[in-house]
């Protein structure tokens, strides 16, 4: 069997394609007899097969030419495969302690062979949602994102680099597309694909609908987002493209990178830790209020723009007399001048952060795809609730961002909000 | 004899060319006998060539793969011809009354043919030093910038246009790191390459390295150059680049070509008025004490900001509802919210237009490429004076800029600088 065009595989020709292809069939020492396959796209966009042997493992993940919840009626392109395979190989060779390996990447199938994330690692929205507490995730999430962001951007690179790499990846137009739809546009207007716990929060979702400075706001963030390539960002860096185990965190999924403000990848990771905690409150029952879990996302949040800030200016100064052009050295390189810059950059950033995340929260609650955390809350009064507060602490992150001085400020407003 | 590949043309192997090139011949008429021919390149980038036959004419633009003024000691290359006929060819669609058109283009042989501009046309630049008044040049050149501006940006095209278009304009990145360097980094810098009116001039241009504040700002505008892809600008818009009659105004010259922030273009003009402004007063004699002209620089300087500001929103008023996908329709379809996305709108691109125009100001008189408006005052006390008052402006403006909120304003703080 040839697999010289692109068509969707089953179980059966999966193993045929693994058969054909050394990079996998290396991986579980080509013995095929006692593999076992599992299903498990839980994603929107994919089939994924988990693949064991007796002597390894890897994921095959495959692109498929639509969205998988909507169905063939929202089509996508399978090049996101393509995107997808670079960004992690990119992403993978700055920070391989936390993106999985790939070991086979098809462009023609539109399909990627990477690392098993093995037992007990699980989604971290999941374990969210089940009150785990992950002691190292700030650690590790801040050292993705500075040395991804960092890494990728002209504070690293050379503007030639910089322009080579932000022209292939304007190639990943349709996912962006797709994120300017769901995020940025959807949530502002009627929309057949906006849900919402209804009747409980029709009135919230009608308001954002006519929040005038909110949708000026937002409509800067669409700039930001469509026009400003800062560095290569993850693109969905949300709670549900981590995995984890206690001392594990590896970021999957990079289906929608492109070249983006850095903002929208922190502030997506930071404001759905903000929807996980106002979900809590759904979650809480007579064994576990969850409060002490709550106060642990709350540090998290804390730790995670912290670290950041503190691992990506390391960076910067390690970095400062290296091949980035944005600040040359000769111009740069006294100290006063130095902290001034510094200081600028990453106020910015810090307000792109919470700009981008309440946009994300917000589409969350009123858009079309929800998240867990919220979903399973079964009792729907209960529900809107938390997402009200979600909401309107949202709101008041977006419109009002360049108030926040300090992280501090932020995880106290959300300590505050009615 | 072939054309195959990539040689410089001399006059005798420019008859050749034409002859082999039936859209160039075509328009003299088929007629080789009694072609004129003049080697006109003034510029540092190129061989241009003057062919006027008795019954037609065109212009022939060749570039060199190293920048002409300093030889083949600092490469340029000539791909940017290939950038420089896109950027007339679609310029010129969305405002052909004042771009000239191509007739040819090869690639090979970084070649472009197009109208020649006949006499009285002469260099804008030209116009202003010698004193002579050009009464629809705002009117021209609002037109111009905001039809370029406009409808190359999101506010008329889908992120699916624009994403592909950045792409390819991502190739000209030799000539933008060009603009980044005499721009951005020298002037800022101890560089071989910087000359002022020594030794006059000589601490104004080591107080410009030394002015933290203007380093800090001119840094966040590099970033804009080097980052925000927010329509196909011309990329080199000074008064050199323009040429002139009473009735007529051309630009010329887009090989800086690519997406870039609109006000770098904006402010490229109107800076170079201002430098113009400045130089009047060296260039004032017993009989022309250049005053009447000063006020219609400044009239021109204030008309030519309101103009593009109206038929830019006009523009944008009438394309409201059209295929643009910055703010959609079914969001920003309320007049309050439009009134306020169009009022912050302008006044960032206000701001910025402030701050490059400063910027090229600045590196004109302490960078590698001075400008004739002051070059051509002989008495070098006499044009570091007017040089001065120019460098002080901009400093000014390029740290002050968020300050000015009208161009009024501006033409204030030109004519009250001391």
């Amino acid at each position: 069997m040839a697999f010289t065009e692109y068509r969707r595989l089953d179980e059966d020709s999966l193993i045929e394609y693994i058969k054909a292809t050394p990079s996998l069939s290396s991986k579980i020492g080509n013995k095929f007899d006692d593999l076992t396959i599992k299903e498990v796209g839980d994603g929107n966009l994919n089939f994924v097969y988990i693949v064991i042997g007796t002597s390894g493992s890897f994921v095959i993940k495959q692109a498929l030419p639509y969205i998988r919840c909507i169905g063939e009626s929202w089509p996508m392109t399978k090049e996101r495969a393509y995107f997808e395979a670079m960004a992690l190989k990119e992403h993978g060779q700055l920070c391989p302690g936390h993106v999985p390996e790939v070991y086979h990447f098809d462009h023609t199938m539109a399909l990627i062979g990477m690392r098993y994330l093995e037992p007990p690692h699980i989604i971290l929205r999941k374990g969210l949602i089940a009150g785990i507490e992950y002691p190292l995730l700030a650690e590790h999430m801040s050292e993705y994102m500075a040395r991804t962001l960092f890494c990728t951007s002209l504070l690293y690179r050379t503007t030639m680099e910089h322009k080579r790499a932000v022209a292939d990846f304007c190639g990943n137009v349709e996912l962006c597309r797709l994120t300017e739809q769901v995020v940025f546009s959807d949530p502002y207007k009627v929309s057949q694909y906006n849900r919402c716990t209804s009747p409980f929060l029709d009135r919230d979702a009608e308001a954002v609908r006519g929040d005038n400075i909110l949708k000026l706001e937002v409509a800067e963030l669409k700039s930001k987002f469509c026009e400003r390539a800062q560095a290569l960002i993850h693109g969905d860096l949300h709670t549900g493209s981590v995995m984890v185990t206690h001392d594990s965190t590896q970021i999957i999924d990079p289906e929608f990178a492109f070249y983006g403000p850095m903002g929208f990848d922190i502030g997506a990771f930071l404001g759905n830790l903000i929807l996980a905690y106002f979900a809590q409150d759904g979650h809480a029952d007579q064994g576990n209020d969850r409060k002490t879990y709550k106060k642990w996302i709350l540090k998290t949040i804390e730790e995670t723009w912290t670290l950041f800030h503190d691992k990506f200016t390391a960076l910067w100064h390690q970095h400062k007399d290296g091949s980035g052009e944005a600040y040359l050295p000769e111009i740069y390189n006294n100290p006063d001048l130095q902290l001034l810059i510094q200081e600028k950059y990453m106020k910015e950033l810090f307000h792109d952060t919470l700009g981008f995340g309440a946009a994300k929260m917000i589409r969350r609650i009123v858009g079309v795809a929800h998240v867990e955390d919220f979903e399973s809350i079964t009792d729907a009064s209960k529900r809107a609730a938390c997402e009200r507060r979600a909401l309107e602490l949202a709101k008041t992150l977006l419109k009002e961002r360049r108030k926040f001085q300090t992280i501090t400020e932020v995880v106290s407003a959300i300590q505050l909000q009615p």
